[in-house]
């Protein structure tokens, strides 16, 4: 297909100008081919109307677990430990492969219906979520979570091997695999050895949980002697390209590791907050040139994938911890969530950024809203005013994957009766 | 008009039952007369199905300057001092009645599309609030900000005696006026006296911003070498009914002094983060038994009159200030924008909750979304998951203002229109 978005205002970035008004954006096939002036000499099967509207780039939820949305709202307002312990990790062991399939694809309904074209999942029954995004036509990376587990330590492995074969490059190259050491606290240096040795013979990046919590900070000092950070270099991990969820409680030197090693850490701002993590060192790190993107985390501690709500709190809540109005502007919120996320992602070349010769992820948010007029500064709008719900069409990889809110490519009442289903079933299991 | 909800979950906010499954609600004029089982002697005019809705109050914005919006992403980023002498006040000198009126209406716009049924503004050519609120049938305190000028010391202070006999009680009783000194770094002790005069022979309460930053709290400190609370105390301001605005930098003695005079401070936790004010102590309030309740300031500090926002914000942030995921828990949040909103507003015998007796101000929210399934819990998804574009239906006054998400009362294409036209002309002015 090709398809022109005609008069449009666009958010493209890239780095240079941060809103072209009125242009027009052609796409061929899975690619942007031209953006500029009107031009009678490329053909395309479709238009759309750009009126009141603006393009940007399809939003990229660094980290998640979107199985998990059968969860949403099943236990909120608990201690950490008690909330982990006795109400998720009780119910996850009930989950099947059915129950994953169902809940990644309510969540799959609700990133598109919200903008998120690209998400990076560490979950279990991976199969399910790369069935899902060949269905929902929309890009992202598999990883199954590995905790160091007596008797299955080869098993887990072999899964994540297993995995890589089956997937990566699938879905017209939508698809990417890599390898989720769940944590330094869940799997053993040693372990964590034969982790690394998959990663680089799958040639792949990694996926992990660091210094979310000040407990674990404590604890690794207490075993290692160091903190998560140092304790995971020294082991050598990053030598990988790694994408590290959290990152909240890291100290100057934690930083100067991250930087030095290009690790993307993603920050979840909604489930930091919600789970009293605390808060990350954002600006400081983005200082530092270290490539911060954006996450939701799970949907039981958000409790949605709404990455809007994301970007707007990176910003807000950035500027009352380091006491400076100037901290984490708009324009540096919408990067966390578009090109710092394909860099995490590994998938820089292709996505990120609306620009000729990379892949058509584009999306449409319709301005036309009381909350979004007047128009006097587009960025601050995206960052500050838009509502997920503004999102009117979702392109990915030149294909319609929504269209005035309406989704093309999954059955959406089916998948919310199905996973409504699937999550009374599960409780009463 | 006598209209019953069918068959609808309930979320009363009555400090009993959190929610009420699968019952009626019949209303009469502008009053809830029943709730409970189907009633085959009270004859309707219209029924609306409440299957996959949820009926809560309509939400209370508590302090607000609605004529704000006009100014919604015109100035961002930028450090508090330069953002109000450089940007805001410069073009807030320029502006007109007929600003104001379309800037009110926009944001009762957005209001109703969001859920807000009443709220309590605070800004100037408030006339316009009052026609706008008149227009689109839903509730509100207007507030005339007094700020001391010299030689117009006594037209301030006329103004709202004005304002005062031309809206009191006017718009069927939906619109009230409060005396609004702006601060105490604006007001002197002895014009603060003269303020407080007015409030007592017009027998009306008080709207006032307190304690928002670090500075104005260490200025007050060098200047009468107390708190602004307790300054403001000590000059007698808490003899009468007071919504204080903010209260971010507050210490023990203040709590104390909220609490022994039932005075209702309100948390603006977008405007907060976004200003870069600090983070309000609001559970050590909320357990001290201070009646806190929830606004949106205006939304050029936010960027937007979203309450569902701020009800999300209210809740995840403190847990995170105070390390702990117990802290505000969903239920509590909601009251903060309900009950203890109408408490503030000394309107808490008529509305803040659902129950017979009191006025029909009541929203529905469509739960058929992606996003809001599965249904293990109603009160954790309304205060994380629930979006502002979920209200399906507004009612206030027992007259439906907003049914499918279509405004009754007011030209939204008309009023978008206007605004933005207003907005340009005024920044080129």
């Amino acid at each position: 297909m090709s398809l022109l978005i005609k008069n449009i205002t666009l958010v493209p970035m890239t780095g240079k100008e941060e809103v072209v008004e009125k242009t027009n954006i052609y796409i061929e096939g899975d690619k942007i081919i031209y953006i500029g002036e009107l031009r009678e000499d490329i053909k395309v099967t479709k238009t759309i109307d750009g009126q009141n509207k603006v393009a940007m780039p399809g939003l990229i939820n660094a980290h998640t677990h979107i199985g998990m949305s059968l969860l949403r709202n099943y236990a909120d307002d608990l201690p950490l430990h008690e909330w982990l312990t006795k109400k998720i990790w009780p119910i996850e062991a009930k989950l099947t492969a059915e129950d994953v399939y169902w809940g990644s694809l309510l969540s799959m309904v609700e990133m598109i219906q919200s903008g998120t074209t690209t998400f990076c999942d560490m979950y279990f029954f991976m199969d399910q979520v790369g069935k899902g995004l060949e269905e929902s036509g929309i890009r992202g990376i598999l990883t199954r979570g590995i905790i160091e587990e007596s008797g299955k330590e080869k098993e887990k492995l072999d899964d994540t091997r297993e995995l890589y074969k089956n997937w990566h490059g699938k879905g017209e190259g939508r698809i990417k695999v890599m390898v989720a050491p769940h944590a330094p606290y869940t799997c053993s240096p040693a372990y964590l050895e034969d982790v690394m040795d998959l990663a680089h013979e799958l040639d792949t990046g990694i996926h992990i949980h660091l210094s979310e919590t000040k407990k674990e900070v404590e604890d690794s000092y207490k075993t290692y002697g160091k903190s998560p950070i140092k304790h995971v270099y020294d082991l050598g991990l990053f030598k990988l390209p790694t994408i590290a969820a959290h990152c909240v409680h890291v100290d100057e030197s934690d930083i100067k590791i991250l930087r030095e090693n290009n690790v993307s850490p993603v920050n979840n701002p909604s489930s930091n907050l919600k789970l009293a993590s605390g808060f990350a060192p954002i600006d400081e790190m983005l200082k530092f040139g270290v490539n911060v993107s954006l996450g939701t985390d799970g949907s039981s501690s958000n409790n949605n994938l709404n990455m809007f709500e994301e970007i707007h709190l990176a910003s807000i809540v950035n500027k009352a911890v380091n006491m400076d109005a100037v901290s984490v502007p708009a324009i540096t919120a919408l990067k966390m969530a578009t090109i710092n996320g394909a860099k995490a992602l590994l998938w820089n070349k292709e996505i990120g950024s609306i620009e000729i010769g990379k892949k058509a992820d584009v999306i449409l948010i319709d301005m036309d809203k009381s909350h979004l007029y007047p128009r006097h500064n587009i960025i601050s709008s995206l960052a500050y005013s838009v509502q997920g719900s503004d999102v009117d069409t979702v392109i990915v990889d030149g294909k319609i994957i929504m269209e005035k809110r309406e989704i093309k490519t999954l059955d959406v009442e089916k998948i919310m009766y199905n996973a409504e289903k699937a999550a009374k079933d599960l409780v009463g299991r």
